[in-house]
C-alpha cells in the first residue's frame, strides 16, 4: 500500500472528527457540532423556478461545458453585489470555485511545495488544515487574541522560521467571525497584518465565509480591500449566504496569480456546473442580495442570542469557563477549566443527547483539549436552549468528578 | 513571481490549445475542435421537472452539505445501472466526482509524487496530460496501434524505466473509442495489459467516458471488470451520457485505495452538489438509462456516418491520408502526409471557416504534427458534410503548396 501512495496521501490521516460527527447524527441528539447553514435561509422556491427555467429554456448553455474561470453572468452579478462592500472588481479578478474548499485546494496547489510555511490562526478551520497538510505545508500556529491573530507572536515566528532556513509562503486568516472561534480581527490588526506581509513578502490567504453575516457591531473592510499590492487572495463561499448545496464560491486574485490559478483549476475539474452558477447569478440579479442577507442575519442573530443567554443561565459559575460572543457568523467558542478534556467528555455529552466539536481538532499542535466549538446555526431557539441546558449539566458533572479526582489524588 | 509559485504550478504552461479553441468559437466556423457532447442528447425537460421538485420539496437535503463519498441515492442508482455492464459494485466502491477531470486530479494526488512514472497512450487525452504534469509525473508515451496500446513497446519502456531507477506507478488508458484517436483496445490486449500490470505491480487508471456510447460492433468488458486484484481504478464521467453541465462522474476503486481517495476528495472540495447528483439519480431511477443511451448512440452513429462518408468523398486521394472509423464515442483521428504541419495549416483552416485540434497537442513528445482530431458530436449531418468539404479543400491546397516547395527546394 505504502509503495503505491504519494507521500502527500500517505500522510493523510483518517479524520477523527469525521468519525465523531457520525455519532452526532441521531435525531434525538441536539448537535452543535456541524457547521451546517440553517436550511430556512435557503431561497429554495426562487431557485426552483430559476432552475426549471434554465433547464427548459437554456439547456444548451447550462448543461454544456463552461469557462474554467466561471460563468460571465455570475461573475458580473458578483461584481455588482460586492462593489458596495469595498471590492471594486473586474470579472478577470474572479474565479468561480466549488465553494471555499476548492479555493483552498487551488491556492495550495499553486503556491505550496512540501515544507513551505503557512502561518495559521490557532485555533483555525479544520478543513483548511487538512488541505494544507495534504500539500505537506509546514503549518505554524499563531495564537488568537480577542481581536484576532497575535501579531507580535506572528513576527517572532516569522523570524524563527527564517532563521531555520524555511521557505515562507503565506498567512491564512479568517478575519470575520472566525471558524471556530467567532472572533473578528480588528481594523488595526488588519492593517498591521498587511504591513507585515508586505515587509516579509508573504501572501495572505483571506478566507471570508461569514463577513456578510454580521448581525451586530460595525462592518470592517476585508483585508483584500485595504491592499494595493496584489498579495491578498480572497475566498468567499456562497455556502452560508445562498446554500451549501450549490457548492459555489469565488476566489479573488490579481495577475500574474490569477492566470496560474485558472490553469490549475482547469487541470483540477475543467469547470464548475453552469446550472448551479446560473441559479446563483439569476437569484442575485433578480431578487438582490441585500434583502436576503438582512433576513439571514436576523435568523442567526436570534439563534446566537438564544445560545448566549442559555450559556449565561445554565453554565456553572466558574471563573475557568468563558465563551466568545460573536457579532456574526455561525460559531462560538467555549473554554473550560483545564481539568476538563472535551474529547474524554464527549461520550458523556452524547449520553445526554448533546454534541459539540472538540477544541483539539482545530489546532495543529495538540492544544485546545479544554475547549469546544458550538454552532448555533441549526434548530429553533428553544432547541438551542435545551441543548445548552444538557451541555451545562454534563460540564457541571464533569467538573465535580474531575475536581474530586484532583483532590483525592 | 517564481518565488511564490509552487514547483508544480511553475511548470504549468498556458495551454496553446485553449488559445486556439477560442479562435474557433465564431458562429460561422464549423468547428470539429471541441469535445462537447451534442446538446440534443441532454434530457433537459426531465431534469427541469426533477430539479424543481427537489428544490421545492427536498431543499433541506439537496441544498445542504452532503457526504464526501457522494449521495447514496446516486450511488445506488449507478450500481443498478452498471450491473448489467459487468460491474457488480457496492456503494462503498464508488466515489462521486466533478466528472472525470476531478477523478484524474484525485488519483494524481493520491498516487503521484514528482518524478513518478505514468505510462500513457500516444496520443492521449490532453487534459489528463495537464493533470499528470501538474503533479510532476514522468509521462512515458506508448504508441497506439489499431487495437490499442502497443504492449510490446510498453514492456520495453517498463524495463528501461526500471533500469533508470524510476518509480513506476500506473498505466493510464482510455480503452473504448479513445480520445483523441477513436481507437478501441482489443479484448486480448485488455487481458494482457492486466497481466503486465500484475507482474510489474502497477496500477491501471482506466478512463471510460464513452464505453456506453458504442453504436457499432460488439461491446467489450471494461478492464476493471476483468480484474480481481484491485489494481484498476475506473473513472466514468456522466458528461457524455447525461450532460457535461452536471459536472458529475464516478470513480470506482477498492479499499485500501478508496479510503485514501475519499480523504483526498474531502480536502479537495468537501463534497459534490447534491442538487446535480439528485437530478442524475432520479433521472436514472425514473426514466432508465437504456432507452436514453439507445437514443444517444443513434445520434452519434448518424453523425459519424456523415463525417466518414464526407471524408471518403472529399478528401484528396493520397496514400498518406488516413482516418480512423470509430465504433462509438465522439472523435476520429486523421493522419496526413508528413509534409503537412496541422498547426501551421490552422490559420488557413480558420480562413475557410473550419476548425480541428492539432495532433501535436495530444502527445507528450512533440509528435503528431501531421495529425488532427475531429469531433463529430456537434451540428447536423449536413453541417458536418460541409465542414469536411471545407477541410478537404484546405488540405488539398496545403498538400499542393507543400509538395511544390519540396520539389523546388
Amino acid at each position: 500500500m505504502k509503495t503505491y501512495l504519494s507521500k502527500r496521501a500517505s500522510g493523510a490521516k483518517r479524520s477523527a472528527i469525521r468519525e465523531l460527527l457520525k455519532l452526532t447524527e441521531k435525531p434525538d441528539v441536539i448537535s452543535f457540532a456541524g457547521g451546517l447553514p440553517a436550511p430556512e435561509t435557503f431561497p429554495h422556491d426562487e431557485f426552483a423556478e430559476i432552475a426549471a427555467d434554465e433547464l427548459h429554456g437554456h439547456y444548451e448553455n447550462v448543461l454544456q461545458y463552461g469557462l474554467t474561470e466561471g460563468s460571465l453572468t455570475l461573475r458580473r452579478a458578483l461584481a455588482d453585489w460586492l462593489r458596495p462592500h469595498g471590492l471594486d472588481l473586474s470579472v478577470d479578478q474572479m474565479l468561480i470555485t466549488t465553494a471555499s474548499q476548492q479555493a483552498l485546494d487551488l491556492v495550495a496547489k499553486a503556491f505550496i511545495d512540501p515544507g513551505d510555511v503557512i502561518f495559521v490562526e490557532a485555533p483555525t478551520y479544520l478543513a483548511a488544515l487538512q488541505t494544507f497538510s495534504l500539500f505537506q505545508a509546514d503549518k505554524i500556529p499563531i495564537p488568537l487574541e480577542d481581536d484576532g491573530m497575535d501579531l507580535n507572536a506572528l513576527e517572532e515566528k516569522i523570524s524563527e522560521a527564517r532563521a531555520a532556513g524555511k521557505t515562507l509562503k503565506a498567512i491564512y486568516v479568517i478575519p470575520d467571525f472566525q471558524n471556530p472561534s467567532g472572533i473578528t480581527m480588528s481594523l488595526e490588526k488588519r492593517k498591521r497584518l498587511l504591513e507585515i506581509a508586505g515587509r516579509e513578502d508573504l501572501l495572505i490567504f483571506e478566507d471570508d465565509p461569514y463577513g456578510q453575516l454580521r448581525f451586530a457591531g460595525k462592518s470592517l473592510p476585508s483585508i483584500r480591500s485595504l491592499d494595493d499590492s496584489g498579495r491578498v487572495i480572497l475566498m468567499i463561499t456562497f455556502s452560508k449566504v445562498l446554500a451549501a448545496g450549490l457548492r459555489l464560491g469565488v476566489l479573488i486574485a490579481d495577475n500574474p496569480f490569477m492566470d496560474v490559478l485558472v490553469r490549475v483549476k482547469q487541470a483540477t475539474d475543467l469547470c464548475t456546473s453552469k446550472l448551479t452558477q446560473h441559479i446563483a447569478a439569476r437569484y442575485i440579479n433578480e431578487y438582490g442580495m441585500e434583502e436576503h442577507l438582512k433576513a439571514i442575519r436576523e435568523v442567526y442573530h436570534v439563534k446566537r442570542d438564544a445560545m448566549v443567554s442559555a450559556l449565561e443561565e445554565y453554565m456553572p459559575k466558574d471563573e475557568g469557563i468563558s465563551w466568545t460572543n460573536p457579532e456574526g457568523g455561525l460559531f462560538l467558542w467555549v473554554r473550560l477549566p483545564e481539568v476538563i478534556d472535551t474529547e474524554e467528555m464527549f461520550p458523556r455529552a452524547l449520553e445526554n443527547k448533546v454534541a459539540y466539536v472538540i477544541g483539539n481538532a482545530f489546532y495543529v499542535d495538540g492544544r485546545g483539549r479544554n475547549e469546544m466549538r458550538l454552532s448555533f446555526s441549526l434548530g429553533t431557539p428553544e432547541r438551542i436552549r435545551e441543548g445548552i441546558r444538557r451541555l451545562a449539566k454534563v460540564i457541571s458533572e464533569e467538573l465535580v468528578a474531575k475536581r474530586a479526582q484532583t483532590v483525592s489524588s
